[in-house]
């Protein structure tokens, strides 16, 4: 099965071919198609290229190629193909995405990672993301594929079975892995359920022609030890490969050598992940030691440019890679983080960053950075043998390109190098106008064959409209964007409370050493809080509360930080200033104030910082919390007394007011000497 | 002339829109276009938006803009454009270009800056651009611009006036600059013919509606000190702007403080250069205080991603220029380098590299981009005046952009940074519609108005045919390429030579030391010899020569770097191995051994290392050079004594050679110890 060599002919004086080693005799032989009068770049291992060339398509795969005279002489064809001079190329690799999020691009930009993802992405899949919404996402995204020359693609999705559908159904090929994630998910409750619905669908499409079923854990963060190895045996039970994200940002590798002592590629080593066949998306973060890990394990490496650049993850060693002898494709990742899937754009910008950042303008020529795109892109897919080139023996999935164009003009012919230099650089995803998967026409004179564009296009606007409408609803309101990034539990509470200043503290201190009070815990800590106030006052106040626990010795041992979202209106007050506050949210604030201040957006801050020292008491049969305060910022003089008590009803919030009243006497204060105001209001009086 | 605000609504109720002075009256009024029924992004200072939107367009410029309602209540038009809900924009600008090099695009790429910039572009240039060239080559990028959605660009190439009038004849707004070198250009046999071609340009130009001349001093490394003052002067003289790259290369920079003592800013403002109002392409390399300086002097910027990344110049600090205040606007650089014109690719690019860069997703958001591509553009350009913006008493120069396309869908509309994301992040050239400078459309539905775009690509094919055949030759011969990067001259020299081989110097150096000889001068030097050899023996061979001086005291005092092309046929040979040798070609090697390397690709190397002493002295009244070598690479045994002597004519050589037949008897040794070989073939002898 060798490549086309002049020399080798036949004494009869037909072509012998670069073909199937079943048709080397020298008959003339029948194909289904017969594409002629194309420059045809094979992409092969000696990059020939045939100018004017033809190849012969049979059953889906090539059965010829070479000189255009040579396959004429050699193959009849029902059908035949004019390429018009056009330039035929294997079909590219797109080597990583989430198709279906082509619904969700353009959502957000210009935003930090964990807000993007948070705070937009995770949201709005939550709500929206189902099979019927995974299927219209996916088939959107094979229209723009296939119009700029795309003919594979490795997904990562939800409901990925419904991604193998609808790619199948477009005609196009894929690597579909399942999502399996450490949290809850669209398709799945927990790792068990997305574990068994993973082996259900590898189970299933096991033998499809087009679609390679695989095991997606999503990452090494959020994915367990244990999801990984257990994906990993997945994969390597039925021979399919798992597509995962690693060493995408410079913070995920230091998490990682913080939490397992190691960066992310030896760690999943450590959990067995390179048992299975890896196809690894990014790898931006990694040495050279950890390249020739990859090298040794055979994993296939997804380069993102645009991804990396849009979302700051930084540039990825892909020279280096290389270099290694990995095999390093190109993908566009998801339409949400790029925002599009157009694989010339990947490739152009994949040779200039390489360029840019070894300032070496020799790096990654345009050649190599094709072959990423095609052949190499095959073989990170662990398809090299069935895709990536035009050889005999490999399917059919060519892309023609027209270089034709104003903006293609004029073209040099000196060196062949200026043609990979015109696809590279020049051209455009518009400049596709067939494209073939396994002999089937896909798209013909730029119209596309197995899908219905302006319906996909009606669809998709149809969607966009609703997640407008959460997200305009979301954006109007504190609370639902609260509750939009999980983890916040809805809870009402009520809260008896009064606030008494005083000059010193000493005889509170005490007072409750001696009955009636009896003292269950005392604890001392610095309240450090940030109150979010936004323009509209009916939204509420939203408190981040980072509390610092101070223990006998003057060390901080604990640090915990909390997130309310309380209500501007008093609910209900009673004599004395002891007030009933009903806090609507709290959440533990698993992120950093900056972060909840680029997604709440508020209007003002403002910032209470006390030193308080508090008691657990009995008091009368009844409990309280004893608040002493020293507020600092703002600097107000003197200290500040505060009981509290939770409550669930009315009539009990009335009996603890009066408690309240009486224990202040214990105490030796007076009610009126009571504020009726919260710290907040203190620091920031209503104008 | 205030923005749109619906406060301000006059008695009579008819709308009080955003209009020229001259029309606030509350009439009706006449407008020679009406542009309704789409997004208006108007770009000004605060972001104004009108959906659905209108314009009234009078005499080329911006009469009113506003909601489509009001600006329909307050004109009435002889003709009226249904934008079609797409999005309107202002026209692009593309803030540095050199249009014309359209027809070199692709002409080579992947190279190192120099042999691409030497080896290529310069002499090829040399060899076309004539006055057609350079305006076949102008409404070639002008059409490429036009579907882009570009209505004004800034130019700087030879030949400029034909820039100006074919960008004129199709209808686009620039600013062009005419170039400036210290070495002779297609155009300028010296910097005096085109400070005076400038001067004239100018004068012709100055008050044309759509052409801004300007002088253009390509580089602080490609012109003197008096060069940049002198055009400088030129600029102020006449009010008109100064085009020039500044600090493109960290070499540059480098170069500038070996040179001059600090680095560019510093260098070129202390020749005044500032005192013109400067459009400075590329600023990759410069600190926070050159910005400063360039802020002083309201210097505009042009930011040139892909050219950056593609050259490997490096990443500008745009967002530190932004922030300093700098007007930075975004340029395509010349599509040799790009290798397009595609502003929106540009747009993208900056965006994504600034993030990349700086780690910073929030870098650089999608409306600040478009901001650098529109408004911050027109300001850099000194144009701001006149258009960046969609204002009223502005020019009617806008873009007309579907957003509603396949790779386009779904858009969202929760907030209006969608929109700007939309446009930077998933917009392509190819989705701009309709075009119009001055009130006048360029494109309309696509097609080009002004420009006959298939005859345009039929005659740049054929002046890329030239092309081709021009670099086929110059491939196929050293001696063409040799000549083709310049510097070089030609030069046939005979030589009389005899090389003998003996065991010890000691006695040579005795003998030199008497009579008859006379040494009138001696000197000792290391020298190293790469030669480049290739497939074809008839092309010669190509010596890089590096000769260290050595002096008395064993340093190094000199180095001199030489190029020679020597034909590899003997031309004669004469008794005793005395040769004439042909030397065809003989340069200085101003560029490093790796520039040669990779510019001529030689098939193989031969290094040649040798310690000599040279002697210049007088034998019979005859002048020889006695050269006593000691050849370390490779290693050979012994001495090497060469007697050698320049000539010009074959009696001379013949009376040169008997000569030194007797002269070796002098010196003691024999004619039959001579070698009949040249160092490299006993280094690499014949298979």
């Amino acid at each position: 099965m060798g490549k086309y060599n002049p020399a080798n002919r036949c004494a009869a004086g037909a072509a012998r071919l670069a073909c199937l080693p079943s048709l080397t005799r020298c008959i003339v032989k029948n194909a289904d198609l017969l594409l002629t009068n194309g420059v045809f770049l094979t992409m092969d291992e000696e990059y020939h290229v045939y100018s004017p060339g033809a190849m012969a398509v049979r059953e889906g795969r090539i059965a010829a190629i070479g000189p255009q005279m040579e396959v004429e002489a050699g193959f009849q064809a029902v059908e035949r193909f004019d390429c018009g001079g056009r330039v035929v190329i294997p079909g590219l690799v797109n080597a990583h995405t989430h198709a279906a999020m082509t619904l969700l691009r353009g959502l957000a930009d210009d935003m930090r990672l964990d807000v993007w993802l948070l705070g937009y992405m995770f949201p709005v899949e939550r709500e929206f993301a189902t099979p019927d919404f995974v299927r219209l996402g996916t088939r959107l995204a094979c229209a723009e594929m296939i119009r700029s020359g795309v003919t594979c693609f490795a997904d990562m999705y939800y409901f990925e079975e419904d991604v193998a559908a609808a790619t199948a159904e477009a005609g196009m090929r894929a690597l579909c892995a399942q999502t399996v994630l450490k949290f809850p998910s669209p398709d799945a409750q927990s790792f068990e359920d997305s574990l068994a619905a993973s082996r259900e669908f590898i189970k299933r499409w096991k033998d499809h022609p087009l679609v390679v079923p695989a095991v997606g854990p999503h990452s090494p963060y959020l994915c367990t030890a244990d999801m990984l190895r257990q994906s990993a045996e997945l994969a390597a039970e039925f021979d399919v490969p798992l597509h995962v994200h690693l060493a995408e940002t410079a913070l995920e590798v230091e998490n990682s050598r913080r939490e397992h002592g190691m960066p992310v590629i030896p760690y999943v080593k450590k959990q067995n992940l390179f048992d299975a066949k890896v196809l690894a998306a990014h790898c931006v973060h990694i040495d050279e030691g950890e390249m020739r890990t990859l090298l040794h394990y055979n994993v296939g490496v997804a380069h993102n440019p645009s991804s990396n650049m849009k979302l700051a993850s930084g540039f990825a060693p892909v020279v280096k890679m290389l270099e290694t002898g990995l095999a390093v494709g190109i993908g566009t990742d998801g339409p949400a983080s790029n925002n599009d899937l157009d694989m010339f754009e990947e490739t152009r910008l994949a040779a200039f960053i390489a360029k840019g950042q070894s300032g070496m303008p020799t790096a990654l020529p345009a050649r190599m950075a094709l072959t990423m795109a095609t052949r190499l892109g095959a073989k990170a897919l662990y398809m090299g043998d069935r895709i990536g080139s035009l050889e005999p023996g490999k399917s059919a999935d060519v892309a023609v390109v027209d270089l034709s164009t104003l903006h293609n003009s004029p073209s040099f012919s000196h060196s062949t190098d200026a043609l990979y230099g015109q696809l590279v650089y020049t051209a455009h995803a518009s400049d596709v106008t067939d494209v073939m998967v396994s002999g089937r026409w896909l798209m013909r004179g730029r119209a596309l064959q197995t899908l219905d564009e302006a319906e996909l296009v009606r669809q998709a606007r149809e969607v966009a409209k609703r997640i407008d409408t959460f997200l305009i609803e979301r954006e109007t309101s504190v609370f639902s964007k609260l509750v939009a990034i999980g983890g916040a539990t809805e809870g009402e509470s009520f809260e008896v409370q009064v606030k008494v200043r005083l000059a010193d503290r000493e005889g509170v201190v005490r007072a409750l050493g001696a009955e009636p009070f009896s003292v269950l815990r005392a604890r001392r800590y610095r309240e450090y809080d940030t109150y979010f106030v936004f323009d509209d006052p009916a939204q509420g106040r939203l408190r981040y509360r980072e509390d610092e626990f101070v223990g006998e010795d003057g060390e901080v041992y604990n640090v915990r930080y909390r997130l309310t979202l309380t209500g501007q209106a008093r609910d209900q007050s009673y004599a004395a200033s002891i007030l009933v506050s009903r806090s609507r949210f709290i959440a533990p604030a698993t992120h950093s104030l900056r972060f909840y201040r680029e997604y709440f957006q508020p209007a003002r801050e403002i910032e209470i910082r006390k030193d308080r020292r508090r008691w657990l008491v009995h008091y009368h049969d009844t409990e309280f919390f004893i608040n002493l305060d020293q507020v600092s910022q703002p600097k107000l003089p003197g200290y500040f007394l505060e009981v509290k008590s939770r409550t669930w009803s009315r009539i009990d919030a009335e009996n603890k007011a009066k408690l309240i009243v009486e224990m202040l006497k214990d105490l030796g204060l007076d009610t009126a000497q009571a504020v009726g105001a919260e710290y907040v209001q203190i620091a920031d009086p209503p104008a």
